[in-house]
């Protein structure tokens, strides 16, 4: 047993995400202290326009309290005062200039903090100057809920297949495309199919991020970066989407036996990269036909073991708030 | 950078696993030095009748010198001459009493080495008190290559499913009774299934350890203990092997669209465990259903991500050695 050591931790970015990881990782709080000896406490939390700042701990009860609320604590305001070992950033994507996240991901790793990354948009523009700012002040980064969240990819890459070159992968990484692929499949036309996904509470209002292949491209960026350091710009992926997949495609595909999916790939090739998203079509043998619903999946092919699978990863928001803290237990491992 | 360390490796147990670990870890010296800032040497092997020390390091043409090869440099002599930071065990399995594997990992980890084990023996008779000793002197135990090599399945359990409660997993992870099943179902009979198997190199001259369930069930014990401190016996462990199917059982499969796969498997049951090694069926839209020839797998139950899958590894000396030096890596990484 370790000696108990104290955990503060800050969340900005307070909104459905953002409260589900607070409420989950208060309520392991005991587990923590079993596992690891540590005393974690959420010491901190903002959102766009306020926050709230308890050095002694916020309790879950305390964390909506209207009262307390500050205005105006937020920002780097909120940065200025908080106190804490980790942050979590689980605030919106911009996908053009960062945001706020990538404000408050800076802030934390420059003051040396152990930041985890749920939302995308602040890894995807500039991930290698975060990752740099994590080494040059003894911090780190993790972004398990931003690389596909409950699908296990820069880990699995990383961590599972230490010891192995991995030459290329590929992966299937956004749900509602999966879930409009697999309903045109069945029958419907592309809106019927989107509609259906959107009733589900898979597709958003509006799903052109999912089905133009954005979704799918920013978390492949992520993770190629992320995994291989393969220095992947989003405005300068091929992509494709699925809008354009007819009923001749569909007929085609099902006389053929083949199942379609929407892939992020990167290869290694000639001294760099090769990397897009595509759609691609399986035969029954390889696991991705067989991915129902929303489920994702990654294949990765490495010199030493050969062509590994990952499959799975519940698209909702309790695994995403699972994989932000699988990041938070490997820093308190780590520590 | 890292100031450069110096990390010394001994290797017990040197036949043709032992030797292609050590090849494997020369080789990537270099990769070692630019990837963690380690000069590694490998500073002493022996077998089981003779060793070989050197605290400046043995260069590969040097590893089979017979002119320096010191009879009777083994065992305890070795272990009391050698000095080195992490110890690589790969001699043959002892499942009853874990033989010269389990002294080499206990006077290993007593020293407060590093240890990685990759036979199974000495694991399955007494993982939790190597656990223990590697506790009480700041070591570590890491076993990826006793634990199914080229499929991740305890650093999966362990560390991509990190910040989940695995409630339960199954696993294929006998590549030859997996091999011998599918030459079933293409019509062979038993004998002439295993005996392709053997003329593929796949199977051993004595197959029974694998097709009676032995080899799905050593790995189940050890990848259970180790990844959910499941407590399991081998000895105590309800085993199926597969010499019992008959040509009914292909044929009634094969109507009804099932592929048969021995499994290991385990379930948290009113606090405790439950586990064993069944033959179970699978239908075309399981991930098992399509392991080709040797792959294995493995599909755990989690409470916040659902279910995950990962499929692949190779059956061959070459995923085993990597998956040693899997474990190296993250020794590496940790230090």
């Amino acid at each position: 047993m370790k000696t108990e050591r104290n955990i503060a931790v800050a969340i900005t970015g307070f909104g459905s995400i953002g409260r589900r990881i607070a409420q989950m990782l208060l309520a392991r709080r005991e587990a923590y202290r079993e596992r690891y000896g540590a005393d974690v406490r959420i010491t901190g939390v903002c959102g766009s326009a306020a926050g709230l700042i308890d050095l002694a701990g916020l309790e879950p009860a305390r964390l909506d309290d209207r009262e307390r609320v500050a205005q105006g604590l937020t920002g780097e305001t909120f940065l200025r005062q908080m106190d804490a070992d980790v942050l979590i950033e689980a605030g919106p994507s911009d996908y053009r200039t960062g945001g706020a996240s990538l404000l408050y991901l800076r802030g934390a790793l420059e003051r040396g903090m152990q930041a985890i990354a749920v939302s995308k948009g602040a890894l995807v523009v500039d991930l290698r100057g975060l990752l740099r700012l994590a080494d040059a002040h003894g911090g780190s980064l993790r972004l398990s809920a931003a690389a596909a969240s409950g699908l296990p990819t820069v880990d699995f890459l990383r961590h599972s297949l230490a010891g192995c070159r991995v030459l290329s992968f590929e992966a299937v990484l956004t749900g509602t495309a999966n879930l409009v692929l697999e309903e045109m499949m069945n029958g419907l036309g592309f809106g019927d199919a989107v509609a259906l996904a959107q009733e589900r509470g898979i597709a958003e209002p509006d799903p052109s991020f999912d089905v133009e292949g954005w979704d799918t491209a920013a978390k492949l960026v992520i993770i190629a970066n992320a995994a291989l350091g393969a220095g992947l710009r989003l405005d300068a992926l091929p992509r494709e989407g699925i809008r354009h997949v007819g009923a001749d495609d569909v007929a085609r595909w099902r006389s053929e036996g083949q199942s379609p999916r929407l892939v992020g790939f990167v290869e290694r090739d000639d001294g760099g990269f090769r990397a897009g998203v595509e759609l691609r079509t399986y035969g029954q043998d390889h696991p991705f036909a067989h991915l129902r619903g929303s489920m994702k999946g990654l294949t990765a092919v490495t010199d030493e073991m050969g062509p590994l699978t990952v499959i799975g990863g519940a698209s909702d928001p309790r695994a995403t708030a699972a994989a932000a803290l699988k990041d938070f237990e490997h820093i308190l491992a780590a520590r």
